[in-house]
């Protein structure tokens, strides 16, 4: 497989691109994607990259009937030099094929994935944005497609690359959010697919994100589906908490998603010497912390807005109010050195950025 | 929306019909489809019968990424005097506005979406077959097609009903099948979609499903998500078993899918006076019930397949065999009863037929 090339049709016409001060996110789509085709028998096939276009599927394709499906989503970023470097894509193919390995989709080589991402980058890099805080985002995704209404793995998969030029997450920078504890709804249980990034999860966590939405909260927060009282995630973001000195996040217990971002505050933590803890924390835990005035932090993690300060958090009645509403000192700090190593605007310890346009081995 | 007429493009074509004596399940479908649009501001707009053709959907659309998507399956029965009827569709349509409201999808207006399937059926029905124990399997489905990354609900979907025309679940009749307990995975949890007709449930559970049949079974058996302890459906179908003369069934706790063939079961069983009971069925309980020899019969109930004894349960390295492996004497009853209606073989006392080429109010 890797050593296939890719074959490439480039487009005949070019699309104008959005203005980087108006950029938002996910709503406009490079002049190119990637398409790689899966056969029972044949394997994974016929990796081309082409003109960005709608695809021809039929109706009874599976993945509109069963669901079967996993994404990816990571950055390129422009550094003042005019190079593009990637955050960590290999941690986001590794991820792919433990999703896939969840959904019973065959594997991809991974190498081979980051050479499908890092050409397609190199053909549409003019598309990347070089105002501050604004990057390429790239979402690699797996859907089945055999024509087949049984409930079984599909036969045939398609491996699709696209790239959407994306402003920053906060317009005025690092802002704190307000966030609900949801009571009612459950994202995931351990032995069901919370560890995977599929359409599932987020199929299911519309409907508490809307009655939330409603009462002036950004997103939720869930708690685990057996006791409701471990916290597990934010949204679509992992989370930390600061108390007494001490930053704590939930354990990777089977139904949270192992975020890229997430492991990498934990490196920049441990780099730091700064106690950082992965264990079960409950929301009583929390609400004690709070009243005796010991939550000094809490922020959110995740690719999209990297850290989102959490100013308040809402549980059964009670609003705790946390660092007044404001970005807590670890939390910007955290923010401007990911950010920062993102940007090449500061030295990347931790071999985590891969040039695009220069050959660079998988790790 | 009611009052919208549909707009009907025939083919100009028509296939090959497969042959009644070779069909299988959900490989063909026939020669038209209905497809209507859902936007914001305009509701669910400009209804079609069209040749049955691929779809051209943006790969950013967001059913590829997040899965917001529902669907329903019911049947189309040939009688011996010729007729086409359908069986309890309106509960289809009550369930897909249920999943609707659940995955955030607009509701459709369901004496519409009878009406669509009707003269669906009516224009289609050639490719109803009149062999023994075959049927045209109806895939009423909505999917979320604006392209947008973001997760949220989608602004656009496409409500489409295609058809196969398919086999006898069971080509030599009614079956015993060989069933594993699931004691790893969790198909769903209350507070979670368990109780919706979407995609993501049936994904989830594919990985279970490959590792029991390598062992030699044909489905598994959910157990509640919580505890691991209680029943709570068999792979694609709810689940029934007699004990001591006594038939029960778990109860709709927020994580099984309703059923309309369980729904049947229920309102035959108290037709027939025999006592049936909707509660929490324990692994523990069918167990000791088999060791003193009081499990009398066990099956699962659903669209597919109508009635599918089950002639060994696996539980924990236990085989525990059911009725020495045959199929009991209430199974057959209710399969003979249900498909009796079905196909008009047997007066309906319930009024669960609705004729196809007549007008019919949603009851």
């Amino acid at each position: 497989m890797v050593n296939q090339s890719i074959r490439v049709e480039e487009s005949q016409s070019r699309k104008n691109k959005p203005d980087s001060s108006e950029l938002v996110f996910g709503r406009s789509f490079t002049d190119h994607m990637f398409v790689m085709d899966y056969s029972s028998g044949l394997g994974w096939h016929n990796p081309s990259i082409i003109p960005y276009q709608n695809l021809s599927i039929d109706p009874a394709a599976m993945i509109f009937h069963y669901g079967q499906s996993v994404f990816e989503g990571l950055k390129a970023f422009r550094t003042q030099d005019g190079d593009i470097q990637l955050f960590r894509p290999e941690k986001n193919l590794q991820r792919l094929n433990h999703s896939n390995e969840r959904l019973v989709i065959p594997p991809i080589d991974e190498e081979f994935g980051l050479e499908a991402i890092k050409q397609l980058v190199e053909l549409d890099k003019e598309w990347v944005p070089d105002a501050e805080g604004t990057s390429l985002y790239i979402r690699p995704f797996i859907i089945s497609n055999e024509p087949y209404l049984g409930v079984a793995p599909s036969g045939h998969y398609k491996f699709i690359i696209i790239m959407s030029p994306v402003g920053s997450y906060y317009k005025e920078g690092i802002n704190p959010v307000k966030i609900a504890v949801e009571n009612k709804y459950v994202r995931a249980v351990k032995g069901g697919t919370g560890e995977a990034k599929t359409g599932g999860n987020y199929a299911s966590s519309l409907k508490a994100q809307e009655i939330v939405e409603k009462e002036g909260y950004s997103q939720v927060l869930w708690l685990d589906g057996l006791e409701k009282k471990y916290i597990e995630e934010v949204g679509s973001m992992n989370v930390f908490f600061k108390i007494n000195g001490e930053v704590v996040t939930p354990a990777l217990n089977g139904s949270i998603l192992a975020g890229i971002t997430r492991d990498s505050v934990l490196e920049l933590l441990r780099h730091w010497d700064i106690s950082v803890t992965e264990r079960r924390v409950s929301m009583q835990e929390l609400y004690e912390a709070h009243q005796d005035g010991t939550l000094e932090e809490a922020f959110g993690s995740g690719t999209a807005a990297v850290i989102s300060p959490i100013g308040e958090l809402y549980w059964d009645g009670n609003h705790l109010n946390i660092n007044e509403g404001k970005t807590g000192e670890l939390s910007k700090k955290i923010y401007d050195t990911i950010t920062g190593i993102q940007y090449g605007k500061i030295k990347d310890p931790f071999n985590w950025v891969v040039k695009v346009g220069k050959k660079t081995e998988v790790k």
